[in-house]
């Protein structure tokens, strides 16, 4: 497993470090002639490349995916479809400290533990956010599918340190620059980056995901429901810390009788009145909206003086941190949210075998 | 996939339904010489059992695995490992009604679509509650064995019905019949189940799960880190709508200089001075103490009215559940959360090849 | 892995040792609504089961399945299905010798190295080709379901100590007791394996399946071709000691020119002259009947002497089989060759997800 | 799975088209700190890679790798490590032709009916044997790494058209352009694959390959044995049409007192006096060689004329190929064989978690 996803039907390999000649991904599974429009491919990885936005990473990355094979005049062809974005803008010099003393709240003491000094660490290595790129190549291109399918894919930001969007989550804001449906509680959480930032810090937030048009009877009972696939899928995101569906953890206060969605009929469909299980029942979708949010955890580089241990030494030091982050990495990972929702369905319903 | 775990190192396959011939585990990938205390294992699995207290559901069923296969003398012996329980108290007929009105909350209608009227509506069938009798013999054949290697797994009630536990969980509390830490806390939560009960609803909680002594540098990156692995688990467990890590959802509103952990050296150890992240960075073990917590919805079997619909004839329907039925299945699956705490451990660390 | 087999639809998890309690198979991932005919499936166990004919294991058992999940009314209910076969006629005391003492072309000694003495080394436990009865439980109930989608099985012995049937293989013989074309060249075969027991010797061959009506398109490239496929399930029958397909070995001394299959028009259907390639071209099934040979080595308990060595001396000893044993498991292994073919087919074109 | 293989602890994706942009390779699982030695896997990239000797293929690819991540400064780092070879010399003119008329003995008509049209058929695209290079990248990397370990693996030509090398395989000969242990019988060799070519003919013939220094009990019983687990591998081979162990079909002539392999000790270790078993007893090394051998099927590329279909008209038409192929794969397989070979003993020993 690892770096590997074994799906039902899709295997997806990521591979690359920050700054390693490239990253990429593999893609696995997709029947042949799927239709890949690598403009509107191109528009939802420049959702989440870096450099977009005033607070986000200095660090200029085109993150245009360059297909190595499976994909002709637009199609797939059955062969695995092997995209790769070449790291232009490595400053892997920024790094070097943290080889020796690693930065709180990032992989650098595991990785060492792991990998014993081997690792890369510059940026990261592959532990970086980065590596959210490649997952939205292979999100990107499964969106388009579904959606010629009917099911239709949009998350959001749904707070951040602290200040909620509306709750109602009626439409798609994937074309805002910040996607929320208030601009107004946008307005406060842009502000509320930009005080971290100037103070040097960094605040995290909730991403909420919504999945329109999966039929139901999607999932298996215990180990493969709809559910644990998400939620192993969404822990391929750094800095997510927890997932909940529906109602999520406000379940643990509701009653059952608040909480149970009762059963009815609208034309010839049954439906629930409301969705409290996030179109999930038994791990199985019920024909309701896959509803999940994510909590993202602020950015753990700051520029803040920060307490850490020299690993050859084994002496305390201070470490400030200097290189290209941003204060929220919120906005910027919604499309990701989006692309490994899009693996987790695409996963049941396309792919062949 | 599906009732299959096919983990690492261990493959597990959980069988059965709530009401046939037998419900099961095998456990294949364990090496041969593990040690397993019956006496143990069978104190472990009454903490999940059902008919144990004043709320619980009043179907008696002793829940002593018979062992088919792979234990020789008190040891594995490097054959799958066979457990079965046989199902004694059967009452069928209580469940007949919800063949053709599916009970709100539950997968009866997740099913109905799925398997097209062939399913066993039985009690849930396979998505029983009761399945995760078998989940527990795994999990405490495994928590033996990681506890003979230093890992100490320990969970409780955290909440239930809005009422906390102290947020200090710093021993075991699984000798009490209810596992809080404050019995003054555990007081007043079963007072909310009773009232509960008596209105012929049911209340949710959320459990916390602490393991002590996993090593660092356990879990692989991406798709595979031990975050990905518990939380595919614990949507295993029938009722689970969220899992968080460390701090959690909580991390949202947190700033980065708050959250991150800061390192420094006890002894020769390097350790975090704070527990945020839960023993996890990168989806790797950091060495301090796995931390993670579940959303358990109230049980969907309330005797109060609800609303459903007649599938046969799309007519809207009343019903009224008389079934036995737990009015908080929280304190039933506290050892559950231990079991696949063990579970997801003990993929990495035992199991042969 | 190991006694799991996680196919892309199916997962089979066979359990038990030649004298544990029982043995049995979970087939999870069928879908619900499959009609299982137990007569029909019983039967097929039969021409697997012991003691039926002179030169069989003398150890009656009489193979009958009890299904403890997963099956209602003659029908699959979605859940995993679970058939045990308690074993009744155990006689351990038969193997004590081997514990200490490896028969040679047995699994003891590898097994000891593994298991480190834990291992059930009664009747060769987990390694017995007893743990074919659950792999034909499981085949048995698919062959049933991929005749209905108009694919038929059938498997001959084609050889027994150097002695051929005819090379045409025109219809099923599975009514047979003995299951070969010409009864002729069976007759010798019998009169080989009666002169090897008498000699307290044993015999091998080789068996030929053939699988009519398997779809074109049907297998991936490189890693999971349907020979692949086949070939991973084949060596899952003990004594196998190699497989080919279509010309198969034959193919090292023909020409391209010879070898190649023409491609020719029959009605609208594209066929091919000749069938070298056993059906399959690129590991894809081109339409073509399936076609493969497995060889069976000669049963290594034998009653003459063998050397050996104990394994707590390590001094050398003289090895007298004397338990119950098939001088040539050739005729049983038929239905298992069978029973595999099937797991590999259905598990492309049955199953759920 | 198809064109990623999912071991116990290695993951290898292989991508790429006979003529895309790259054709390549991810491994992942492999622990950090595995030195490579690039000239060393140049070397053995040069032993399958084509233009080679008189009559090779005359497309001159020079197949050397570039590493995309997961090596650094000449050893793993724990991520994937990504290899891709560019295809620089294409010709996919060559093959526009078999669009509609598929070539006897190839991947064409089956692809065309899996794919529907979609597939990249220039040069038989995913199905080409230059896909053998991404495979031997991989193995030739785990080669170095097991031979580190004590374990050597050699390969060589048994047999070409008929023509056999000598039984004894006592060295390795892959030092030899043509590697056969008897130069003499090589010399024939050639000169029956000369004579081949000059008839726009093809031979095949039957690789060994030995395996030296496996620990004993390495594998799985049931379906994850090391035969199960090569045999899989194996078939990851165009062109190989069976494989067998120890001494394989020819086991279906011998008696059990010949076939077994008497234990006996050789100072202090159990050692068996022949090797029949081809070192594995019921799915488990027992420390002897590994010792099997695949039968590839001639180059179905001749240019003799052939029979053939037009799909699109369905009417007969005789195809004659002009393109680059080799008379006789056999030579550039042998290291292929090296390499699958080493895949299946590396995901037991090396590779972490």
């Amino acid at each position: 497993m690892s770096s590997t996803f074994h799906g039902h039907k899709l295997h997806i390999s990521v591979f690359g470090q920050s700054h390693s000649e490239a990253i990429g991904v593999t893609l696995d599974g997709l029947p042949a002639g799927i239709s890949v429009d690598l403009d509107e491919l191109q528009s939802f990885l420049n959702r989440r490349a870096p450099g977009r936005n005033e607070w986000s990473t200095k660090r200029k990355e085109e993150d245009v995916p360059e297909f190595l094979c499976g994909l002709m005049n637009g199609f797939t062809c059955g062969a695995p479809l092997t995209a790769v974005i070449y790291n232009r803008n490595k400053r892997a010099s920024d790094y070097s400290a943290f080889q020796s003393v690693p930065r709180p709240g990032h992989a650098d003491y595991t990785a060492m533990v792991k990998y014993k000094g081997y690792q890369d660490f510059s940026g990261g290595g592959h532990f970086s956010g980065r590596m959210t790129a490649p997952l939205c190549v292979a999100g990107g291109i499964l969106i388009q599918e579904l959606f010629r399918k009917g099911i239709r894919i949009r998350a959001r930001i749904l707070s951040i340190a602290g200040i909620c969007d509306v709750s109602d989550f009626t439409d798609s804001v994937s074309d805002k620059s910040f996607p929320v449906v208030s601009d107004e509680a946008g307005e406060k959480m842009r502000s509320a980056i930009r005080d971290a930032h100037e103070e040097g810090d960094s605040v995290g937030g909730i991403i909420e995901c919504v999945v329109d048009g999966v039929p139901a009877g999607i999932g298996e009972p215990i180990f493969d429901g709809i559910e644990n696939q998400i939620a192993r899928l969404a822990f391929a995101i750094p800095a997510v810390k927890g997932i909940e569906f529906g109602a999520g953890f406000a379940v643990a206060k509701m009653r059952g009788s608040e909480n149970n969605d009762a059963f009815t009929v609208i034309g010839d469909r049954v439906v629930t009145e409301t969705n409290h299980s996030g179109g999930i029942l038994g791990g199985i979708t019920s024909g309701n909206s896959l509803v999940f949010r994510i909590a993202v955890k602020p950015t753990p580089s700051i520029s803040k003086v920060q307490h850490s241990v020299n690993l050859g030494t084994l002496q305390s030091e201070e470490l400030k941190i200097s290189g290209r982050h941003d204060p929220c990495i919120v906005p910027r990972a919604v499309p990701v949210a989006e692309a490994i929702a899009a693996i987790a369905v695409a996963d049941y319903l396309l792919g062949v075998s």
